[in-house]
């Protein structure tokens, strides 16, 4: 692997060429973004040079999507023109399956699905680390588990292990059901919570503590990321709401009787089993 | 005022007692609680005396009932017994319609409702410090406004600037309306979504992120806390919850329209007006 095309040079796609410097990469990293993103991509080291895409995919071994889902989605009829033959193509976007179906019009190579779960609260290319993937999942999700097996992802994979990322493999299904879960759920609610107590106006937030304040840190995660995660995962997240609010209604039910008390010895066990999940990987 | 009365020797009712030692109050500090819990506390120089509630109300000025709150309503009958006539009764309870209800069964001396805004995670007395109430809400809930105006009450308020905590006077039906919203909803949004993960099994916790770290840190919440607060706020609680399920709903409705946008920015204007309001008051 000579040469790695960045398409998408943000948060997420500036720290996968920074953890790649500094694991030892020393090819040719090409950025392919706005002119302004590109500038500021080299003035910081970030990338080696700025490009189109067409020339990304013409020159690249590895052409890296860490673009938005939905912009993911429209590149691959156009990468499917100019990629290499052995090159490998991957996304670092936050839903699978939809991608993965569009990913089934780029014949010209190979394409193996990922999401790097890292991230933090600032965005952009000037808040790029190489360190964001390290003891980080980074689930990879192939068409098919043979798909693992090929030259491009083994090297592919040996990188991701040398940036100290966790490589998961997962079906992209069972991805999008899982963080459907873990991730889109707990936004919404958050997003649910904040917007209810907006519509219920000034007197209800004349006292709060740091519980309300955990509660909505979500709720200011910016709608253009979520845009896509939303529109791209609706069924399982439909689905996922649909048995939040049969708890919420269960919990309702359970005011002042002693029922609650087995909800809230479930809901610490769960809690707290996260918190130990959650050490082990530190 | 030169002797105080702690009934309830724990966090707050420690914290307490080191804040008014700490501004300056010179009197005897009286507790009541477990004899073990006395023995601590005397060792831990949190109280001077571990008394009988019988002798605490008996020899206080100040008689500050920081127990749970079904705890607090049961002892309104026994203090009435005991206390003196110029003597002040308060309470910490969470919620406050319900011990205002019991207090009027104090009638031998005054009573104001009381709830700081305050706490952490660990609990008991070894865990009060003397700046627990620094800059942070003191809700007083008086029976009528003018009961804020008595010798006693008006000595109670300058100490509480002393210990730099923030009083605020609020009706007692409209502090358990806002603090369904504020607190109790978020803690059962908290609770239910850990109890309705756990419910879906192994499967769904395999990846998470920080998200669900912080949306589900709430339900560790000690269960023997939370029982008294839903019991004696039930009726505003599931109006609250009514309302969040229903923002759920249309939320669901929303799934991948560009309605959603609105709803995205509408919690983001919460969530943000809360940390400015939270920022002015650090």
């Amino acid at each position: 692997m000579k040469t790695i095309g960045i398409v998408g040079v943000g948060l997420i796609g500036g720290s996968f060429a920074l953890a790649m410097r500094k694991a030892g990469f020393s090819g040719v990293i090409l950025g392919v973004s706005s002119a302004k993103t590109l500038d500021l991509s080299i003035q910081l080291r970030v990338i080696d040079e700025g490009v189109s895409l067409e020339e990304a995919a013409k020159r690249s071994d590895l052409i890296y999507l860490s673009q938005p889902i939905c912009r993911i989605i429209e590149t691959f009829p156009l990468l499917n023109q100019w990629v290499r033959s052995s090159a490998l193509v991957t996304d670092a976007g936050s839903t699978k399956s939809a991608i993965l179906q569009a990913a089934k019009s780029l014949t010209a190579c190979q394409f193996l699905g990922g999401h790097p779960l890292a991230g933090k609260e600032s965005r952009g290319v000037s808040a790029a680390t190489a360190d964001l993937f390290a003891d980080r999942t980074y689930v990879l999700t192939p068409f098919r588990t043979e798909d693992m097996q090929t030259a491009a992802v083994s090297e592919f994979v040996q990188w991701l292990q040398r940036i100290e990322a966790i490589p998961l493999v997962l079906d992209a299904a069972e991805h999008d059901r899982v963080l459907a879960h873990t991730s889109h759920l707990p936004q919404v609610a958050s997003t649910a919570l904040a917007a209810f107590l907006q519509m219920r106006g000034e007197g209800v937030n004349k006292i709060f503590g740091p519980a309300l304040l955990d509660m909505t840190r979500l709720a200011l995660s910016p709608f253009d990321i979520w845009s896509d995660i939303l529109k791209t995962n609706k069924e399982e997240i439909d689905l996922a709401l649909a048995g939040y609010i049969g708890m919420l209604e269960e919990l309702r039910r359970q005011l002042g009787t002693s029922n609650m008390e087995t909800s809230f010895h479930e809901a610490a066990s769960y809690a707290s089993g996260l918190r130990r999940q959650s050490k082990c990987r530190d």
